[in-house]
């Protein structure tokens, strides 16, 4: 029979990663922020580190959601799959000891090599916002990148002409702001 | 002998919220986010609502973080005791059936009465961020308060001409985001 989500995630049965999300996903093939977290820790996709936590899969959510609809069906997931297999690899690479958290000197190092362009003031209010008792998790790192990833696109998205200066209206500040 | 802080905070002896102050702040008279985490579990604040968690103590704390430090004084910490029994005294006439939830509609309805002027998008934006189940606890309700008005400030200091436009720099931008 045909899969969950229709017809077209017909030629999609055969990629390892539908059968985690179409576990979840049921009869609309789309997934919520706990359903994402349910997959990815289903799938051990943190492997020897610690699962994701529910605030972190709501940010990979949103940051992938263009139809604003806080859900994400499996296109999207595996987007998110491609690029969360990349801050792994950066951050197992990191993390030689294995010890499952970097450093803040680290963090920011990995932040400069994602191309981010930011002064020490907001560089120090990412670190702190992140890490915890001077250190940053996997989970707190992915979390970083989601929402800087995000934030990011908002912002460019408002400064088309790339001059580093955007514009918000009180009412879309508010919107993108809380759904970021 | 003088209370941890230094003489500047003599006269408060008598406060009774001195005594669940001094007791998480030490020698520095400054609470950092599990400290105030720690004070108002212990004080009690939440009574029969679960207390706040984490990330809405650290949300707390940036909101009247004037110094950018990330932490928090008597004063400031007097202030959010102040702010936090009006948000609460408001949920629990919301919550007439004492079941520790408001509906999202109640949640707007507050969100208005506090003066925010926002459109449907925007009040289904904080919904969805702040609900779970379709409910929204006290510690949701209290976290959406703190960002809204976190936010209005950031937003009102980048539009003092009252346009109802911000511009930002990119570096900025992320600064101001990242610890709201």
């Amino acid at each position: 029979g045909a899969p969950p989500g229709g017809p077209g995630f017909g030629g999609q049965q055969q990629d390892p990663l539908y059968g985690y999300f179409s576990a979840v996903a049921g009869q609309d093939g789309q997934i919520s922020p706990d359903e994402l977290q349910q997959c990815l820790t289903q799938s051990n996709f943190s492997g020897s580190y610690k699962p994701f936590n529910l605030e972190t899969c709501r940010l990979m959510i949103n940051m992938l959601d263009r139809d604003m609809s806080c859900t994400m069906g499996f296109n999207e997931f595996k987007e998110l799959v491609t690029v969360l297999n990349g801050w792994k690899q950066h951050f197992m690479t990191m993390d030689r000891d294995r010890s499952g958290t970097v450093d803040p000197q680290e963090m920011q190092q990995a932040v400069n090599s994602m191309g981010y362009r930011l002064s020490p003031q907001a560089m120090n209010c990412i670190v702190k916002r992140f890490s915890s008792q001077g250190k940053i998790t996997f989970d707190d790192y992915v979390a970083c990148c989601v929402k800087l990833r995000t934030l990011t696109d908002l912002f460019k998205k408002r400064d088309q002409a790339g001059q580093g200066v955007a514009a918000f209206p009180y009412d879309e500040f508010i919107q993108c702001i809380m759904s970021a």
